[in-house]
């Protein structure tokens, strides 16, 4: 049986047509960009086209509103402690409860080391931003305010662009934790009032170790790492010159593709959903049906561990994930899913269903065989599910 | 003619031995580290022994010392900015005139954001540390001192065994810039009392984008970069696995050649050397003669213009460098030069040749061959050497 990979919010398989692309950098045109000779000025002129791939598929006004980095989780740091710094007077922070940790964890260190006072948005059941709260957290006081684009547990969409306003309207920088939206939703940042975003390369297709901060022209930047004059100051260090050709190939085949890809995966995914709700009892969707990431399904089963889910599907051959892979390994469950209510006997039993461009239609067979026995199996142990579960127990609150 | 590529402490090719160990984890283990499932558990493993090729080159006590991050100045920056946070009570750093921009420009900006003191120890004329000076400077007040292994522009060598004892005795952490010293520079960290040290894959034949902070056991550490549990909490990030996996592979493989390339490389630079400051007058070798790198040659070519050399050369197809890639395209002369009191019109024409073990005999006879000619044709369009040249002067400092 092959194995299925439905992990690809974790990270995705790189393309071996960008892999392709990427080898000649590594022993061919390996020079430093910074040098001065033929071999590093060959190599620049690559990452000038890379830069305007990225740039196309953001929908950026100028290409050097791109600063690479190492990774989404250097750009939402970079962008969380630049504006502290350059927001001169202003202290806090607006973010919501649903964050990655990327975001989470350094507000928290922020609060703990530097006194800055961080508000976290609440969401509703269905994973929606409280947006009046957004509102009235929103002051002079206000730094910067950063909402993720798209949830990486749920796969709900936040309405950035409107976000974003209000963040102008109290003289806050706006960021966005993009890394799960981009090159799966339409973007135009240049008619946007987005100030920072933040995006990966291991998400679409590109390697990992290689990722992106926009920078809107005119928004001052404090370089999280400096030295060299890399990045036009913005971002010390020499380029990663293989993994930013390969980002801006996966950046062109994302547009390229984003469409028919698009629609090709939501079919794969809702015919996953579908069939997993009707041959599971007690089991329910998790996120916001009417504004959700085309490739995520996440599903929680009531009165089951999620680990073990896993570990049952991982025997099977099938890679799926329980939260996050940055926050795997806790036995607490989700954060996005607490945050959202949902009870504690199905939130423990969550599990996600991320697709890609990679999945076919034979995946999801084999999930939709695989996972109703798994689930019995370990229900028939459950003591809550002979307690509760028999009794048709079902949650009012979806 | 093939082209000559003498520019290796700027970056070098990889080896493609290290891009094959890295293919597979692009495209067939391609799984997130961190996931629970068979895709992540089956790179784990690679990843430990990875850990455990850079641990044997470095002669470390543990693995777990090793952290991975996204390049040499990432290191760098970590280092000095955990010390000021770990070390209670302690705001002065002691550092050397002749840094790479990494250390330098992350100690400017902390003089300025944060009134940090800054010590600068001077070198004398062949490049060699006031140690007096150094053990001056080092106070209860300093959180930790930092000096690179090996210069990047003349490949001095520092004893930074000795000056770890040293700052220990005052109560400092000690950090090494060794990213010119890795896997040209035999290491046993075990026996030394160096707290942290940073090194770049793209200077040993791994790809640019990554790099290592070895922690000495004990020693704590901040992260610089937030986020999710990667690298036992000290680095956050989806972790580089194929970079890593061609890091590891580099320290295996440096670790197993290292005495007999360094053998040849040293055989090469000296013919190089010797051949140039034979048929070319008004030159001299930078550097401490006595404790070197084996693979760099800086040479001053007095009353010509650095820029204008390199041009030439690459021209011919050979790409050398002057200073550091990191500060190419400054019209002052070099920072290291500088600080050793090398003539402003000698240091304006220092050309640095840097080996590697791709480099053979042919690359030295086409040098020879063709830097002369260029000198003489640069020379005679230079005003000072009209002046001053013809007369004989010779510099009575080295």
């Amino acid at each position: 049986m092959r194995p299925v990979y439905l992990d690809n919010n974790a990270t995705t398989r790189v393309d071996p047509a960008i892999v392709e692309v990427m080898l000649p950098f590594f022993t061919e045109q390996f020079g430093n960009a910074s040098s001065m000779h033929a071999f590093g000025s060959s190599v620049g002129g690559a990452l000038r086209f890379a830069r305007q791939q990225m740039q196309a598929l953001l929908g950026a006004e100028f290409d050097h509103e791109i600063v690479w980095t190492g990774g989404g989780t250097e750009s939402d740091n970079t962008a969380l402690l630049s504006a502290l710094e350059t927001q001169g007077g202003r202290d806090e922070i607006v973010t919501t409860a649903v964050e990655h940790p990327a975001i989470l964890n350094t507000c928290a260190w922020l609060e703990k080391s530097r006194g800055i006072k961080v508000h976290y948005i609440p969401v509703d059941s269905r994973g929606r931003l409280d947006i009046e709260a957004y509102r009235r957290a929103l002051s002079p006081r206000t730094a910067i305010a950063s909402v993720m684009w798209a949830n990486n547990e749920t796969g709900t969409i936040f309405p950035v662009e409107v976000l974003a306003e209000l963040a102008h309207e109290a003289g806050a920088l706006f960021h966005t934790d993009a890394v799960q939206a981009v090159g799966k939703v339409p973007m135009t940042l240049r008619d946007s009032e987005i100030d920072l975003l933040s995006l990966s390369g291991h998400k679409l297709h590109a390697p990992k170790g290689i990722g992106a901060l926009y920078v809107r022209k005119g928004v001052r930047l404090r370089p999280l790492i400096r030295g060299g004059h890399q990045e036009r100051g913005r971002r010390a260090g020499t380029e990663n010159v293989p993994g930013i050709i390969g980002l801006g190939k996966a950046a062109e085949l994302a547009l390229l593709h984003m469409d028919e890809e698009n629609t090709r995966v939501r079919a794969l995914r809702d015919r996953l959903e579908k069939g997993l709700l009707q041959r599971i009892g007690n089991s329910f969707v998790t996120g916001d049906a009417g504004s959700r990431l085309p490739n995520t399904s996440n599903i929680a089963f009531e009165y089951v561990e999620g680990e073990g889910i896993l570990l049952l599907l991982s025997k099977a051959g099938i890679a799926a994930s329980s939260g996050s892979a940055c926050t795997s390994g806790s036995l607490e469950p989700s954060h996005v899913l607490r945050a959202m209510n949902v009870p504690y006997t199905a939130a423990h039993g969550a599990i996600r269903f991320s697709f890609s461009r990679d999945n076919v239609d034979e995946d999801v067979d084999q999930v939709l065989e695989a996972l109703p026995p798994i689930i019995e199996k370990l229900r028939a142990l459950s003591p809550f599910w002979a307690k509760d579960g028999a009794t048709g127990f079902s949650p009012s609150y979806v």
